[in-house]
């Protein structure tokens, strides 16, 4: 089978390497990175999918040591707060865990959905109103992959509470943060996903979670190698 | 400023090739696509980023005309729906509107979220219980775009009922179908989004969509090329 405007080999290798040695980056070499570079991975998010073409996404570039202060500050309560949730060995382990580098990292991005970008009637929307934010999703894994390519990381860090991240970033009231990403140069990329390292969890079998035609029906193919699950 | 790790210029190219080419696909060849495809795609929607490295993901890959037909039956009845939200002349454009390729495509691909993955308390979503579905959109992302590298058209439909696809597809009470894609060999890869070519919409500005420090204050950088803005 021929594609359609199929790349060459080599940029499809490429493709796939981007995908297979992206990282959760947490820690970050004391490098500034320049605002072109940014710019490149925006104009990348900026190109995502997004449901009737609403691209409904926002980006807020961080620099201002205060203003990482305030989310390192968010993130610390939060922290604390899930540690309550684990229990002794595993409590100990949660806690050793480096989850983010929000304030080593030279750049924090805020992406943010705003679900009335064009009016209450957006194409596709109507039966998935929060297709909305699925788009900004994908906006967040361009920028993800484009940083990846150009020996960017970025960590993605959950650990906030969003009413706290508007407080802190002045966001209107409609404005939703989708996303709260640390990007600087990273001190390493990392083989594996840390927390398959620290030995918390492991990739699933892919196999195992495909179906064909209904939920349960086993897909049946071979297990696909898994000698480069990086 | 030299990345950590970084592609080749060619490689580097190809990713941001990937992602400004890639498009919505609503128009599919009679051809059939091979499963050790399908497999390449899920095995990178498979590597996406997921809270917590929880993987809470499961894939439903869909040959069977009957299946598709229920899940085309969904989507007219959603469309007629939505089309009584549009007046006049942009309803007419409306309808006109190819908005999937259901039936055409010779694969249906069904990516869903299961919340209750590794029990209820997984790093990350203590704050953010969202970021599970989160997980999910950047899986159909890799999808994406890896299939445009191997020259694989992608289209996701989103005018269809959540209820509905749960039912069609018999899924478990507590799984969330996040994405419901058509995949095939593309009639075409259009340079721009179609609706933007069917003027219904253009790209917006991103240095207006761009933020320094807080929301609303201007960024202040040159705008970026749209030169290749495909």
């Amino acid at each position: 089978m021929d594609g359609k405007d199929r790349f060459s080999a080599e940029k499809i290798d490429a493709v796939y390497e981007a995908i297979f040695k992206r990282r959760d980056i947490r820690s970050f070499e004391n490098t500034d990175i320049p605002d072109e570079l940014i710019q490149r991975l925006l104009k990348a998010a900026h190109h995502a999918p997004s449901v009737g073409y609403m691209q409904p996404w926002n980006f807020i570039v961080i620099r201002d040591a205060k203003v990482k202060a305030e989310a390192k500050e968010s993130f610390l309560r939060e922290h604390n707060a899930a540690s309550e949730y684990f229990e002794g060995e595993k409590k100990e382990k949660y806690k050793s865990f480096k989850l983010e580098g929000i304030e080593e990292a030279p750049v924090n991005i805020c992406v943010t959905c705003d679900p009335s970008r064009f009016g209450p009637h957006v194409i596709g929307r109507h039966s998935m109103p929060e297709t909305d934010v699925y788009s900004v999703c994908c906006a967040v894994q361009n920028i993800w992959l484009a940083a990846r390519a150009e020996g960017v990381g970025v960590g993605w860090v959950s650990i906030l509470r969003k009413a706290s991240l508007k407080d802190i970033l002045g966001m209107p009231d409609h404005i939703i943060p989708v996303a709260y990403l640390c990007v600087g140069i990273p001190a390493k990329f990392y083989d594996k996903p840390e927390l398959e390292l620290a030995g918390w969890s492991n990739r699933l079998s892919l196999d195992k979670l495909t179906f064909s035609n209904k939920w349960g029906n086993a897909w049946g193919l071979e297990p696909v190698s898994t000698a480069d699950d990086r």
